[in-house]
């Protein structure tokens, strides 16, 4: 093993792993056993995000979703996941990745299906005013003079 | 092995290698055995790049740089790699990372000093106006109306 790391370098161990999700319930449960390391951030990235992202059997990436300006990419460092997108489901092992461009209405996300974690790099570029759409999920993200906020899509906030 | 992936999946491998460098001599020759595989541009993405890029044994990811207004990650798959920063120098293995935040004015470059090839991602931003500088070579990038071009430091062209 090398020494201790500095920065610019960073051991992702050593970087504190984040649970939880910002969407209401009943959404938020349904990510299941997924705990991220926020790499980018950790190193004093502003312009794209990089997460370390470990999800255990049956948890889940995201809501399956799209963005309207924002580009994302995902490898997969070990184990396997499924990819849900508008075409159907594939597996994805370690070493294959996915780009999801923004603006392309095609939703997507990760499940873990299998009995083991999935480790994956997600990284996705910070593009002011970009909103992202549930296909399948009664959600909206909204935003008044006091900042966003989630809604059903008959407009009534959760 | 899963079947073969469809986009907006890919498996890195049936993405073309290019070899081969924009950097003037000598500093193109010094690049080495240096292999990258554009996987964000191959998922249609445009607000970053993703390259998987194989560095053989004396190769280096570049000359030592730092960038105006981009960001840049790195993340070793594979292999060892030496950091070289303004501090020194780095061991960085397999799942070790770095990032470089646009403006820090610290030079970094990856070499491989190792007798086995060396596997990493590289993420940067695509930011207008970004510009480099190189601080252990005599190169300048610049550009006039007709678009960029190399340059000594005293400002003769190459």
């Amino acid at each position: 093993m090398p020494a201790t790391l500095k920065l610019p370098a960073l051991d992702p161990e050593t970087v504190a792993e984040k649970r939880g999700s910002g969407y209401p319930e009943p959404f938020r449960s349904r990510m299941g056993d997924r705990a991220k390391r926020r790499l980018g951030d950790a190193c004093g990235l502003t312009k794209f995000g990089v997460n370390l992202v470990t999800l255990g059997p049956g948890g889940q990436s995201a809501l399956r979703h799209w963005h309207t300006l924002e580009d994302e990419f995902v490898y997969v460092l070990s184990g396997e996941v499924v990819l849900v997108t508008n075409a159907g489901e594939q597996v994805l092992t370690a070493g294959m990745c996915a780009g999801y461009p923004a603006g392309a209405k095609d939703g997507h996300h990760f499940i873990n299906r299998s009995k083991a974690p999935v480790r994956y790099l997600e990284i996705g570029d910070r593009a002011p005013g970009d909103n992202a759409f549930y296909p399948d999920d009664d959600l909206l993200l909204c935003e008044d003079e006091n900042g966003a906020f989630s809604a059903h899509k008959d407009g009534r906030r959760y």
